[in-house]
Formats: C-alpha cells, structure tokens, sequence
C-alpha cells in the first residue's frame, strides 16, 4: 500500500496543505487563513491542526505518513530547518520549524523556501514533469526563481541560489529592490512593468489615462494586461517591453544551462500568447540554435498548487536521499 | 599499485598529453605540433603516437592505464564521442573521434570539449579542487565558461551548457560574434576591451596611440595592459570597463547558481589585481551578500594545463560512472 507525503505552503495569508501518495496522486488539500499577527508558536500549533485535520478526513494514520514538507518564506536554511525573519511573518525570528514540526507531528519534518518548492513541483507534478532540467520564473511583485538540474533543486552551498530576478540585463540601469541597478526584476516584475507603463504615461496616448482616472499611481499590472488585451497600443508596448526583458533573462539561462523547459509562474501568464510569444522570441534570436530549439518556454502546470504540492515532492525527495 | 589515466589536448596548434594517477600525481606531460593541415586520421595516428611515446617513457603499460580523455574544440557530441566540424581543425567532419582512438589504443577513451574539460581540470586539481560547485570564465578572443555543480560538470541536455560568454548583459548592445547583441562576450573578451579602447580613441589622451603607431587598428590586448600597468589612464579605464563587464557576468552567476569560487583562465588573469580587484568589487555590489562574501573569486592554478589535466580529469570521472 502506498504510503503518504503531505505538503503545507505556510503563506502570509493563507496556509495550504495537501496529501500526496508516493506515485504522485493528490488525495486532498484545504487552506485556511494564517493569522500571520498570532507569532510562531500559535501558527505552527495552526499547521500541526490543519496536518491532523486532513489526515482524519481521509483515514489516514500519521504512521503512514511517509515525511512532511513545509514551504515557508525565506530568509531560512533549508539544512537547520531553521526560519530567520521573513518579512511577512511578523514576530519569527530564528525558528526552529522543522524541529518544532517534527515534535508536533512526530514526521520528519523539512523545511525549504518558497521558490524553490514552486519550481520542485512544477518539476514533479506540472509543467516540468518528465525533464531532468527547468528553470522557474515566477513573475509577481519581484521574480523569484528556481532551477532543477541533474533531478535535484539547485540550492547553492548556501541556500540562496536561483535568484534568477537578480540576474543582471542591463549595466547601470534601473535601480532594482535589491540596492543594485540593470536587475531583471527590475524590469520583468509586475512592479517593473508598472514602472515602465508610468515612465513612459506622459507622452503617449492610452485608454490607460481613463481607466486609472489620470493617476498614474493607480496603475497595476491586470489594468495593463486588460487595456492591452482591448487593443491599446501602449499598453501592449509596455506588456511586450516587460516581456522581451524576461525573454533576455530566459536567453541567459539557456546558454548558460541549456535545460530541457522554462516554465512561467505568476499572475502575469494569464496574459498567454501576448508574453509568451514575446518571450520566445526574444529566446529565439539571443540564445544559440540548438539549445534554444530544445528548451520548451511553457506556462506553470500547476497554477496555485505548484507551492504546496512542490512542498510534498521536495519532503519526499529529501526522505529519501536520507534513507536510501 | 595506482593506475593511470591519459588526457589529451587537441588544439589546432598544439596536441598536450599528460599522464595522472587515480591520486592526481602527474607523472609526465608533454606537447607536440599538431599539423591540422593533415587532416583528421593523420591526427588520430599522431594523438596515438603520442601517447605510445609517453607511456613508454614512463615504463607504463597501457593495461594500466584506465582510460583516455580527448579534450577537441566544439562543436561534438560528447556522449556519442563525434567531433563535427571545429573550425581550426580543417577537414574534420563527423569524426568519430572516441571511437577510433578507443580502437586504436585498445583503452577507453572520451571526448568532451575544451571549454568544459579547462573548468574540470581546476575543479579537480587547481583553483577550484576542494569545491563542489565552481565556475569558470575563459578569458580570451571569446568568453568560454564551464560550470561544475554537484561535483559534476553541467554539459545541459544537449551538451551546450556553460556559454557563459552568451549571457546578457545590456540590452540592444554590442553586436556579438555569435549574432546577438548585448552578450559578456562582446565586452569582456579581449577583443571586446580593444574594441572599447577604440571605441574611445578619438576623444583620448593616451600612449596607445604612441604604441600602436596611431593606428587603432594595431591595439591589442597586450598593448592595452602593457599601458595600463606603466600608468596610462585610459588604457586603465579600459581594461576597469573590461573587468567590470565580466563583474557584472559573475555576479549574475552568483545570484543565480551560488557557487564557492569563480576561477578566471586565460592570457587577461596576468593583468592581477588590476582585473581581480574590479571583477570582486564589482560583484560585491551587484551580488547578495551571503553567496558575494561566499563566492571566492581566484585565477587559474593550472594556467595552461587546465585543459590537458582536466581531460584526464573527465575521463577518470566518466570511466567511475560506467564502472561503478
């Protein structure tokens, strides 16, 4: 009889759990709001309720329950399984979570950020299933990324690696988040987007003046993509702008790791065709022949659950490494 | 009693043999000229003889010897062991290279290219041995690259990966050899520093002109170093531009992979610290901190036997993987 991995994407907002079997059939998940103010303690209490909750809807003993993989935000060490102070979790400082969860559960508990359980479910479940190799852009606020390579998450020595918005596309460019300039992000993320639809508002004419009532701070990303969608040629300069930038970046990675797919996270890929083919092309004619023809620049398999099933695939991955 | 492994440089100038044991001692090397004009089953005879010489010399039976590493420019399939059509190696088409140099020294052989078994070669015993994730960046006409992660070298679905000099660096930029604009190649090889330095030669002050006889189309490399060292300060700015291009290169990788050491090869890395200084302050500020202050930034230990010794490097590493 299979036995079970279960998944908990802790969130600011929400805290999502899953229960997945070891041949990758999904067996239920819920959210619940996460109480972010209540602190560490309280929220892992949450967790342990919401784990032991969904376990006994589904008759399952937690001795079948194979290992539990939490995904949280970073900074943190995947390895420690210690949480240092992510800045939408007010109050966490140095946690223990994945001690803390092993006691509660008394699972083997892992820890691991939230990009990179995106990216490891895209890759065990989604989009990337089947390839060896993808790298993972998830396009929001920033761009946050992840990379599997030879079957594994890669990590870096010290946990920090893939931080693909941070690739650099432009020497002295815009000034990025970050405190650097010419970042990715900087110009690839919804707010980079904004900010181009803003750099260039006063001297173009766009549906975009009426829709944000002349403010140009009342820009947003889905005001864009919708006042593209409808035709206007401003803003879908500005979408395919942001999307030619990403496609840069994509270019980057192709050359530098020729991996089997790309696969796009985020709110932004509701957009489908009008980033997509912008991004393939800008690949198509920056990155050499054969690896460009290769790597397959798709949309994330798994929408909202890459996180929370990734949190099952990459526990599972970790258990067993540890017991093989 | 320790067996041996052969690596074999084949360049279109010179063909590098070394002999190493399982515990990296390298107990002879050697270099003879290649004679590309002879075209390729001459070659394949004349790596044999080489080879036979060399063992003989050394008392060396080759059943003692595990296997042999060719080390070809690109482009080939590594897998296959098929060289398909080097550019200085003319009359070279589809050649089965591993193949018939395994028939022809009745020993395992394998082929992988120069730009990946250069980046081996310190991975396992020059500036990056020690290390399991290491990048290197090959200074010359071009900008090569090599990855090793995971102890392994990153070759990518279809043996392209590591094109580091095709990372982007400035939109709409520079035109690269390779067709695309904007790539580190097309600024941080050498002949992007001499086309920057007369980029800027009308409008400077500089000794060049005195060195290059006035004529901007006898810089080179050397010049510009050679004047940048005695003092001339726009041969300096020069080669700080150069240097923080490939800063800006690193520091993508940096953020991207988080590796322990960037290792520089090439003629440039005898420039020192005027290229080191710039390329680690330019990382500092376009890295994050943890993986920057990680992130050792050295010049080759090997200088020009990174390729010969990381062939026998790959080989010995390929023969483990089918044997173990």
């Amino acid at each position: 009889m299979s036995k079970f991995i279960i998944g908990v994407d802790l969130g600011g907002t929400n805290i999502k759990t899953a229960i997945v079997t070891e041949d990758k059939q999904v067996v239920a998940r819920e959210s619940r709001p996460t109480d972010a103010a209540a602190g560490p303690v309280a929220i892992m209490d949450l967790i342990a309720v919401a784990v032991h909750d969904l376990t006994r809807q589904q008759d399952i003993n937690m001795e079948d329950v194979l290992a539990v993989g939490i995904g949280a935000p970073g900074p943190m060490n995947w390895q420690t399984g210690i949480v240092y102070s992510p800045p939408n979790l007010p109050g966490w400082s140095n946690v223990p979570l994945a001690d803390e969860m092993s006691k509660r559960l008394n699972t083997p508990c892992y820890i691991d950020n939230d990009a990179n359980v995106a990216c490891f479910g895209e890759y065990w479940m989604g989009a990337g299933q089947g390839a060896e190799s993808i790298i993972v852009f998830t396009l929001g606020t920033g761009v946050g990324g992840g990379i599997v390579l030879f079957n594994q998450l890669v990590r870096g020595i010290d946990g920090t690696a893939a931080e693909l918005g941070h690739v650099k596309v432009q020497r002295d460019g815009r000034l990025c988040g970050c405190g650097a300039r010419g970042c990715l992000e900087a110009y690839a993320s919804v707010t980079g987007m904004v900010h181009t639809a803003r750099d260039g508002w006063d001297n173009s004419h766009t549906t975009l003046k009426d829709l944000c009532e002349g403010d140009p701070e009342k820009i947003t990303g889905k005001i864009i993509y919708k006042a593209a969608a409808a035709g206007d040629a401003y803003a879908a300069q500005v979408f395919q702008d942001t999307a030619t930038w990403l496609g840069l970046g994509a270019a980057s990675m192709v050359n530098a790791l020729n991996p089997e797919r790309i696969v796009l996270c985020g709110g932004m890929i509701n957009a489908g065709e009008l980033l997509f083919a912008t991004v393939r092309k800008t690949v198509r004619e920056n990155a050499f022949k054969v690896p460009a023809d290769r790597c397959k620049i798709l949309p994330a398999g798994l929408g909202e659950d890459s996180g929370v099933l990734g949190c099952a695939g990459c526990a599972f991955a970790r258990y067993q490494e540890e017991n093989s």
